[in-house]
């Protein structure tokens, strides 16, 4: 058996997806701004694929939603155009955010502070999110733009993003929140919020990669990041990539159709993968409430067990799990939302994400259960620092379960 | 018959591009980031697609080849990054570049120029190129780039690159030039000139939308236009398209394999159709040398015939053309390439752009040019400033030919 427990990380594209992707290669492959037949044939798949994304996040009609190659480049362009609009041409300096984004975030507002602009990190509470009155602390007269996480890629947290935007309406600050980990996972209605700008990924909601898109509430200005042929109204030019967006329409329209039913099925196995860890292993801790998380993530921290060395573990079972966020994933490091939640160092290296879909099974949470009970007892056995506890009752028991399953 | 003529604007994804990507979407769609083997089991074939585009433009191990959404994208990250390393954070002020590049170039440009920038525009000679004594005198102290297209996606021209290239080199300017209309149509050899950067786009040598690259010499310095997670080794983040870049490789590996067979193929068959317009109708012009044109190209010009008119026609007979750039063509302009070559306005409007494919069968060359003579005798009878020439001798037995075939 094999298990894929990271989607925050990537997911498969659904098979549904690729089928109506398929007809946009080599048979209607037109440019959409082709005046032929080979090129208006794609119009109204188009316009179909971006309904369904207006749908599943109920925009109105006045707003405007710009398929982008993915979210990295949904938030450096709100990042960018920010800059250049309201700090490079207007007389602002400041950006909010948070101490937990995703790297696109963080690493683009280097780059901005870097070119003189200020950036505020805000830091998480225990729960690991930033409350709405701590951002309102921060706001000034030359604050541009507040950029929060709707969701944390790292813990599932549900930050309050409706909070923060009537904060940011009434101080008359724009305010983006990266919803990659939002849109499919929890009911997003952009309705019912004030939010100028939101970033999407359809690989994270089982659409495929290279193709995103950035809600603009109202349509409002914002300098492109690609300037070119006009596609998107001039919003963002390039060749549109056909099979990509009509895919990313299906997807999303495929994850919020029923998404209340869908996400109590993924919660309720969530939980009891949750509830079976925190029930036999001691000395693990998860991070933030049940409640206020995205119901398919839980990010657990083992004493006495390296996270590298459970993936290592898990991997060997065939069952792909996360340190943390997949893009930084490669550089081994203390993971850094629980280093802002107040873990101590040891700790912070402990925690392991996992992530289930819509495709996940009880048969795949069974399996999980097990293969993860037996890593850590094997872990901890011949862990130094764990050695002073000692092996949890029922280790070696567990050991010989390990060895039987390789 | 249905024939597709529009190949400059984009091309049929190769079937066997498609088989190699369909693997990347619900089966092997790990994260590459990711370290357990669903994101691992990627790396290969990413290694293998990388290594199928530096040999087929015959980069070397100390250049970086980069991958983007597309052409656009590669074209604003180095005219962006060059602004912003040079301009913005350096002593430089000035960007050379031609009239008739790509809208992602001129409207950056523009871009560039409301933020400070001067830019110079070349004119191109009555072959829409522009020579490398122009670009010599145009280039200053301040000079911080120069960006000139490698063939011309409207006529086909082929630009002197080498020689520009060895200008840029003696002045100490760094040269950038959009190879996407050279690259799988001419031998590239980045190892025979000097070229810093160079922009490529999958889908226009018949790879999948939404995937390009920007292959950098000697990997050298370039901030960032999307900033994140470090992929490409911090040079463009967001989750790899690995499906797209994969078939990126294969398309480049399957259009430049056997270029100069596959090209004379394409060539034997561009010149029986040109020579066939060109004998038959009067009045007609094809703009550039043959010999010096990229071998899938023609744009021709025909006298009291408007463009729009002859697609439309061309359009009801299921070929698709263009009058010129796809990218603008929705704007139904005076094509600018040929008012950049000297041609009167009306003219400007009458210039037809058809271009062929290693798809191109004799079958589909024999029906454009019986479609196209037709459309030709059918709108010079109707037209108000062609009247007073009067139709084409011939003319009339065409229309029945035009009857027939609706």
């Amino acid at each position: 058996m094999q298990v894929y427990m990271d989607n925050n990380a990537t997911t498969m594209t659904d098979p549904k997806v690729v089928d109506v992707m398929m007809a946009f290669f080599s048979e209607r492959y037109g440019n959409p701004n082709s005046l032929h037949k080979f090129g208006t044939s794609t119009h109204l798949p188009l316009s179909q694929a971006i309904d369904q994304v207006y749908t599943a996040i109920n925009a109105t009609d006045a707003d405007d939603i710009v398929f982008t190659s993915c979210a990295t480049e949904s938030n450096n362009w709100v990042l960018q155009a920010v800059w250049i609009d309201k700090i490079l041409n207007g007389d602002k300096n400041h950006i909010v955010t948070t101490e937990v984004e995703h790297p696109s975030i963080l690493s683009t507002c280097k780059f901005l502070e870097d070119n003189g602009v200020k950036v505020t990190y805000l830091p998480v509470n225990d729960q690991g999110i930033v409350e709405a009155h701590t951002v309102k602390s921060f706001i000034t007269d030359k604050t541009a733009l507040v950029s929060i996480m709707w969701a944390s890629n790292e813990t599932g947290m549900i930050f309050p993003i409706k909070e923060i935007g009537d904060i940011c309406k009434d101080k008359g600050v724009l305010f983006h929140s990266d919803g990659v980990q939002a849109v499919g996972k929890i009911p997003v209605n952009m309705q019912d919020l004030h939010v100028d700008f939101m970033s999407m990924s359809a690989h994270k909601f089982h659409g495929p990669k290279g193709i995103g898109a950035l809600y603009i509430k109202d349509s409002q200005k914002l300098t492109p990041l690609m300037h070119g042929g006009e596609q998107m109204g001039g919003r963002r030019s390039g060749t549109l990539n056909v099979p990509g967006i009509v895919g990313m329409g299906k997807a999303i329209e495929l994850a919020t159709q029923n998404i209340e039913a869908t996400m109590a099925s993924i919660r309720s196995k969530r939980d009891r993968l949750e509830d079976a860890l925190l029930e036999t292993l001691k000395d693990v801790f998860v991070v933030g409430d049940r409640d206020n998380r995205t119901p398919n993530t839980i990010l657990i921290s083992i004493r006495g067990v390296e996270g590298e060395g459970m993936l290592w573990d898990l991997n060997n079972a065939l069952i792909g799990a996360s340190t943390g966020s997949a893009c930084a994933s490669e550089d081994l490091e203390a993971n850094t939302v629980m280093l802002a939640i107040g873990a101590d160092n040891e700790l912070a290296h402990t925690g392991i994400r996992l992530s289930l879909s819509r495709f996940t099974t009880d048969e795949e949470v069974d399996y999980v259960i097990d293969e993860f009970k037996a890593a850590v007892f094997r872990l901890r056995a011949i862990s130094s620092s764990y050695a002073t506890v000692g092996p949890t009752p029922g280790g070696e028991a567990q050991m010989c379960d390990l060895i039987h399953h390789h």
